[in-house]
């Protein structure tokens, strides 16, 4: 069909449904007629550049107007911000998985309610890479954690619950075939790995915490390297396992600082 | 020497610092002239939030001119605001471990730069609560997880290395005392659980995901009361294990909606 899967029983006996953290809600908004239409969901930390794509994607549409000052759909909360234009969303996330769920659990039930079909979500923005040149583009064919298995481990009333990480394989496909039409932005496919920590996680010997030599660090991102990890971020093993669980087409799309 | 210990040997060998999700640096900015008199840092959530509370403090520390409109220290990033009030520091943090965690290790920087000798910090902002009234303030004694546990467990190059999350308990009887002073907030002391999911990770029936019963629900969060749970938000155990570790005077005080 198309729909978004709601995968909790709870939900239709609900009488109201607020999505606290998007300042929007099923009783204070017609999410149908605001949402209904939506087919493209891009996703990404900083609430500034999903303004920035969204004025981009303004342009790109041929939208009438200069959209120069496009609507934070979610301006009641600081928590996200969310632009709309023509049939796509932008939408931030914060860092870290436990900032993108919140963000992901609403946002499904957003697409839910609005009767939203078929709908595509793209996850967009910055990443460390491994062994590749700045400025390339890293399309995700597998998200895995920091010991490179393609799982994500999620505690439900304090037991783990261990998920699959798969994303949608023709998704990658289109999104490859795109890069070609733009030859000066190097892209590869490669594995991405999501961590809960930026500095002694990712490797990096410039936190206020660092227990390990350059030596072990650089033993650590060689054995990533070997697994396939091409780019190393904060969110994408909670992205795919929600987007794979709840019907989504999902894609990572990253470029390398 | 009342300093803040940083525990990472490579750090002296760096020619420059860069802050960089806080676009503060030691080369770009005199962080001890800027930061050397920091007493108190308040951290938080929402930068909305965090900016009121400036204004607040402005108010309270009775300093000159209205304070309306305090200028955000971070206004080059959008990943964090800070405000600077007479001695305090007032910073948000986003949601979750991995975003609070990357403001702490960058936070603890400064003010080792900066200097700053006796710095307390506190984290203030909202929670959910169990067993306890709406309003109620709970200052935390202990950091658990969601096996109600007094640890933090944090990947490092891969492995998982457990962290105390011991608190200040001298600056705890402080706040505690404190709060004798406010007879129309009910304060307790209790345990703070710190969960990485705000939905299936403390048992809310609404999200987008829910597999449990609403009993299987109320079991869970009745052990945890059992355990001396008293309130749970997403960022206490990092926060109390960083803290340890820097030598930071931290504690945790959340209102309960």
């Amino acid at each position: 069909s198309g729909l978004v899967h709601i995968k909790n029983p709870h939900l239709d006996a609900m009488e109201e449904d607020v999505l606290y953290h998007l300042d929007l809600g099923t009783k204070t908004h017609n999410l149908p007629a605001m949402f209904g239409d939506i087919k493209f969901v891009c996703v990404g930390g900083s609430p500034n550049r999903m303004k920035a794509f969204a004025q981009f994607m303004h342009k790109e549409l041929g939208l009438e107007g200069d959209g120069e000052d496009p609507a934070d759909i979610c301006a009641g909360t600081d928590r996200y911000a969310m632009y709309r234009v023509g049939p796509v969303l932008s939408i931030s996330h914060g860092m870290g998985v436990p900032s993108i769920s919140i963000m992901l659990h609403e946002l499904i039930k957003l697409l839910h309610h609005a009767k939203c079909r078929d709908v595509t979500i793209i996850r967009i923005g910055t990443s460390g890479g491994l062994g590749i040149e700045a400025g390339s583009v890293v399309i995700t064919d597998m998200a895995v954690d920091s010991s490179f298995k393609p799982r994500f481990e999620q505690v439900v009333l304090g037991d783990v619950v261990v998920r699959s990480t798969d994303l949608d394989r023709g998704l990658m496909e289109e999104l490859l075939a795109c890069s070609k039409d733009v030859p000066d932005v190097p892209t590869l496919v490669g594995h991405t790995m999501c961590t809960y920590d930026f500095y002694e996680g990712q490797g990096r010997l410039d936190g206020a915490l660092c227990s390990f030599s350059s030596e072990k660090k650089l033993e650590y991102l060689r054995r990533a390297h070997d697994a396939g990890v091409r780019n190393i971020e904060m969110e994408s093993t909670a992205f795919a396992a929600m987007c794979g669980l709840c019907g989504l087409k999902g894609e990572s799309l990253r470029g390398l600082l």
